[in-house]
């Protein structure tokens, strides 16, 4: 009844086979004192390599309706990737542009050493020709270049606690060994290369900024004063490991980091994502609000427990009278809000000013105190930068996701016939400051 | 210029129109020391009522795949309304069903005294057949009785602040004078009736149950302690107008708002949603997530700003072994999680555990600052009821739309076959116990 | 057992209440001799009236993806109508501008004699404000004036051969009488209304005409060469009941109908449909290829049996070399076809030819000779006029709908950013033939 | 200006690269006498080979709903597949599965000479487990073996008559070389691997298959009479290369294609397909009718050119009382029609009987007459093949998807609850003919 709780089991029709039930049998032979209490847990880790063909499977779905991104692949197959509908056809692009973001995202990107090697080196595959997309889908193909299904066969005998092992199994009767796991951040590779598109896009047409940065690690809040979303540029993230825009903080919340890890535990934390030059008029009145659909694409980042737009949950605690954001007509004879409560977005639609969000991650659930060998400590590191660092670049893409999909919605219906001249401005303003992101990156 | 920000001037082709420049005329005399101080927009209240042709118009828009929802309607017109498609047939479904959740959302069935007298008396125009329903679209409409709209044409002419009065011009060029006000209140009409259906399939499906209730309201929390979800009731809930179930702390609610609205001000909180008995294996591994589907359905509720699952924003100050819900076997056999910070999903699919969720409700934005007649104030009461209690029933409504939804996918994809002994149950439990909702409404 | 078969019973759940008890008792009465012969179903037409509550209930559904149409409503409820999400802005549109196609549809317009008197009068309850779209879903509403459900109860208790009765029993387990019947023939004015938005923003857009007409009757084929579609005007169509432009022809179709239906019997036909000054790219390469998705939409029409685009069935009698289209450049400098059996469109995408197509449908499967009475012969002749007559509006609205859909996607994808002046011309060109579509209909 | 006509010329910003320019001006050269006769287009036989960077990207894009796939790839890329979503989880499932189809589409197998060496072996990437599906997307990656892009370069610098090279550069304003060409071909293989799915899972479940031939090769038409579509097998349709079940006819095709081949010409022709034990109660009533998710499915193949479903066009030669289908109970007491010139769809809805349905294939537009040297004769006797014979289970495959498509949203919706068994049958009957579809093919 324990290997009930504690195990994966294969599916019943082929547990009858010799490999699978001789699987089991080991681990029983491994576990004599097999009981439920809270430490039962730690004993695994000491469990032979599972046999190479219960190696991982992967997921893949969709999001958006007019930029439209597939993403399919696993942490062990032979690569993960992307395809990506809907692209704007004759837009510069290269494999270059998606390699700095993909290489932002990669773990072994961080001063931490990482056991598994891999490059994520992307190619384009199709929808791009002669450095200019072709308006026919986008394949970004990642390559899997240390596929060592065996790093994680061990702790995925047990449904570990706060994964996804034990619900893949309620779901599907049937699962990926590494289905749950590892996996679920090799996934967002294929998010990344398609939000480098977008981002690429979005900046191109009306200088639209997305950017994200750490700016909570456990109870190491930033405080807001110190970071000016006006002109916050991408290399002050990325100057260091943290990616906290303030050098002060950023050491603060790297050593707090390597204190509980040296306790072998995690931590979590808060992204804030802004976005700069965002067209007005994006998002829809009654479902498709621009937050609710920000909301969606970033609670579908593994690990997220929380989304704010705005003055978010601290909004609740001040008066309609101090929340309320004044109109006012800047130098520029735009209308603007002193005050920036809603975060960029009324009644579901964005009004020019900067949007602003939080994401909540979870430490990772993946602790060194379920495994006890120095391997696992390595990958627990590992898992760790994800949840908090390497979640920046996938909030990031998330939201230029989100944004160009809206923007291509109100562009077709919005933009068919000539602008009110009197209550609308283009959606592509004439003139932006153009950032160089490659120079940014190459620090 | 001044007039540029405040009004919502009509589109331009029919601005040389008599009434439409005798409006802007009208308007600059009542106006003459026009200028960008914060408290300018006060001195509209004295405005003469808008022609009748400038009466409202509605919007309206679909959620969900499979139980997919069509809202329409506003406040002015003849009614408002929704469409849903993919209901199940052959379930017994009423009027009556219907009515008891449109009461609970209706703003008239506060203590408060509110100037508009509508019953939101719900007809079924399609879809059900006697007593059941066949299969195809219901139709619901409620019609309008009182279309008073020259109750709000006064303070429709210049943009209020945190409205989407701005932003719908800023979008489409062109807008309803409703359009951003309170046509959105009355749109969740559609949500709530449609919310109904999907609650009673749920409950005769599987006892799920979904009950929301509010959690804190300004800056006064009540105690996760003092509310026990496992055995938390309707009644207790609907037992006073702040709809939290301690009827201590609702007694202090009631008292703040009180004391606020006296002042002219008003104030937001939180609204936290449960759902027990949720099927497991509901939601999926990347971008349907069911916390996204949740975060998304949630969100796009009017004057939300923040979305909370499990253990949310909170859960970044636990280290991940603090954090980890451990697997327990319950006395039926059952995999259970001993904590669940969680939230009743792992890896985006339901495990059968408490779902509870939290959702920021801003302050309303229509304060009596802004209005000084006696009537406006009045509204804005009523309004301020919407943004807390009554967004209770719209959030219950939102969540059994998205889990009748995911229910329907998971059916289609995981029950054609059948399921998988050890590791999976039933969708639907053999026993549940029965709630007769009805009963504990008639209080 | 036989009534297993002719009958639509009430759900088991009902079947034991009195009436519906009777309702069977009272038909046995009626039907001593009952049997499985050929003839039987004509014993049906002198059963007494079907108790009232068991009048209709409608269906409804979707189509579109950026122009979406939801339709709803049924003969005998209180009416039927749209709701059509991601109108353009600020274009001028009335209700003048959909009765002027609703009228088109409306049954009674033809010269025969319908027993049912329906004015079909729109009212549109959303999305315009001041004759202006909002942007926001237009809500179109056709109020029921002459709800006679008794006209059709009494055939509606068997099965009907080749109507939608058995099918709609069969997949829902339940079913609304009318649901299979007339229904279908009043569902299609929501998409009648729609398509006339889409036809008018299609004419402002681009100088796009949508035009069908009936080019078959029974074995009675109206020649290619006396219809030319660069010069075919609606006036020409519309200037007999037969709605054949030649006038001609056209009478021989009218002398071909009287002669069948004066024997009782009903004649199917084609109705041929072209698209003149179609913007150019309009479709996808792969699974939603224009042809594509104007198959689906015309035999989503009741009837509908076969779908031809081009040179269609005919095309296969020719060899490669007879089929192929020659291009050349006109005296504008375009890309053109000399011949145009691809058929307007080519790999999936419009090429900027005449789109022609052709639709089959069937004849009327309601033929007096299962129902004896004068009334049902009635009834007959009104349902045969749609098949073939009326549906020419529902394809040419269906068909706008299609491209104003695809116009939307492709200026998303395509016109974010500007053209390629060697390959591409603009998707509105700057002048365009001007059409009074209100004059040619008033004759 | 004449090459404005013939060339796809790269977008204007690239065109003053070197290479891009002489590739014009090497063109002009070979060119002398260029005009806009008819047999232009031969000449550019002899141009030297495109530049290897001017090779082929793929286009994909997604078919489904519940039952989702896209397909992605190119012929002279890494390879082309599929991303299936959706797919019920723990069905046994292996290449050897998909292999069966993709060999029955594979060009080499006709006994035609075939320059191209494609095996065309597939491998599943995710989504399998140990032989099951888990659920999970399944991704079929089939990789080019022989990627000879050169083959294709010569022809494809102009616009070749009825194939998609003009359209693409209207659309995009950018084109990859191959892309409107053989590639479409290629891209069929996605299909034909997801529909071996759908096929497997529709036997599993319902012992419903899907089966198709080629009943009419240019003017010689099989007699229908000559096929028994009760008793049709696969290994009848597969015993010859024509793939028409009847020998005598098949040898006539054939023979019929060696004429015309021979002359350097194509010819077209039709493929039918029926379903059988297709569950009752698919489709809906309103847009997404059985009928019209069919047509769309066989519309967007290439080269397909009109749908029928039952009596089609011939339908209309009929009256009504000669068109309806009369309905008898059979001798397992279920309702039943005598004929079935509804084509097994009623109402838009699934009645059970065999579904039947022809779809016109144009003769392939690539004739030996545009390309005089020996290898393009055989490059088009291959395209031949795949219009005509290798259409065949790319026809089925899209058929099959479909249905399980829909039978996913039918099971769904109305399945959730208990059936009601006075109207109902269950979706799966408890026994059918068990099919050897592996042993059919190994002949």
């Amino acid at each position: 009844m324990a290997s009930l709780l504690l195990l994966s089991k294969p599916f019943s029709r082929t547990s009858s086979s010799k490999e699978g039930f001789s699987c089991l049998e080991s681990l029983s032979s491994y576990l004599p004192n097999l009981s439920l209490s809270p430490s039962l847990r730690v004993k695994f880790s000491t469990m032979p390599p599972t046999p190479k063909k219960l190696q991982v499977r992967a997921a893949g779905s969709s999001f958006g309706t007019h930029f439209r991104v597939t993403t399919y692949g696993e942490s062990h197959g032979g690569g993960v990737g992307c395809v990506i509908d809907g692209v704007p056809p004759r837009r510069p692009l290269s494999e270059a542009n998606l390699q700095v973001e993909l290489n932002r995202r990669r773990p072994d990107q961080s001063q931490v050493t990482f056991p598994r090697k891999e490059t994520d080196t992307c190619k384009i595959l199709s929808g791009v020709y002669e450095g200019m997309t072709t308006g026919t889908p986008i394949h970004v193909f990642v390559p899997n270049i240390d596929p060592r299904g065996h790093d994680y066969s061990e702790m995925l005998v047990a449904y570990r606690p706060s994964h996804a092992d034990a619900t893949y199994d309620m779901k599907y009767g049937i699962r990926s060994v590494q289905g749950g796991g590892r996996s679920s951040a090799r996934e967002t590779i294929g998010r990344v290369a398609a939000g480098a598109v977008a981002k690429k896009i979005l900046r191109d047409f009306s200088g639209t900024e997305v950017l994200a940065y750490v700016s909570q690690v456990h109870n190491l809040v930033l405080p807001v004063e110190l970071v000016d979303h006006d002109t916050l540029r991408l290399d002050q993230i990325e100057s260091n490991i943290a990616r906290c825009p303030d050098p002060e903080y950023a050491q603060k919340m790297i050593a707090a980091i390597d204190t509980v890890r040296e306790r072998g535990d995690s931590i979590g934390g808060v992204v804030t994502c802004i976005v700069r030059n965002c067209p007005r008029g994006l998002g829809s009145p009654v479902f498709d609000k621009l937050e609710a659909e920000l909301a969606k694409a970033l609670m579908s980042i593994p690990s997220t427990k929380g989304f704010e737009i705005g003055s978010g949950f601290a909004g609740t605690l001040l008066t309609g009278s101090e929340h309320n954001d004044e109109f006012f007509i800047d130098e520029h004879n735009r209308i603007r809000t002193r005050t920036n409560r809603s975060g960029g977005i009324q009644g579901g639609v964005s009004n020019g000013e900067i949007i602003h969000m939080r994401v909540a991650i979870k430490p990772t659930a993946t602790i060194a105190s379920i495994h006890t060998d120095v391997n696992q400590k390595k990958f627990n590191i590992v898992t760790y930068s994800y949840s908090r660092m390497l979640a920046v670049p996938v909030v990031e893409a998330m939201v230029a996701i989100v944004l160009l999909d809206q923007l291509m919605a109100q562009y077709a219906q919005g933009n068919l016939f000539s602008l009110n001249q009197d209550l609308q401005e283009p959606l592509k303003l004439p003139k932006f400051v153009e950032i160089d992101e490659t120079a940014a990156l190459s620090l």
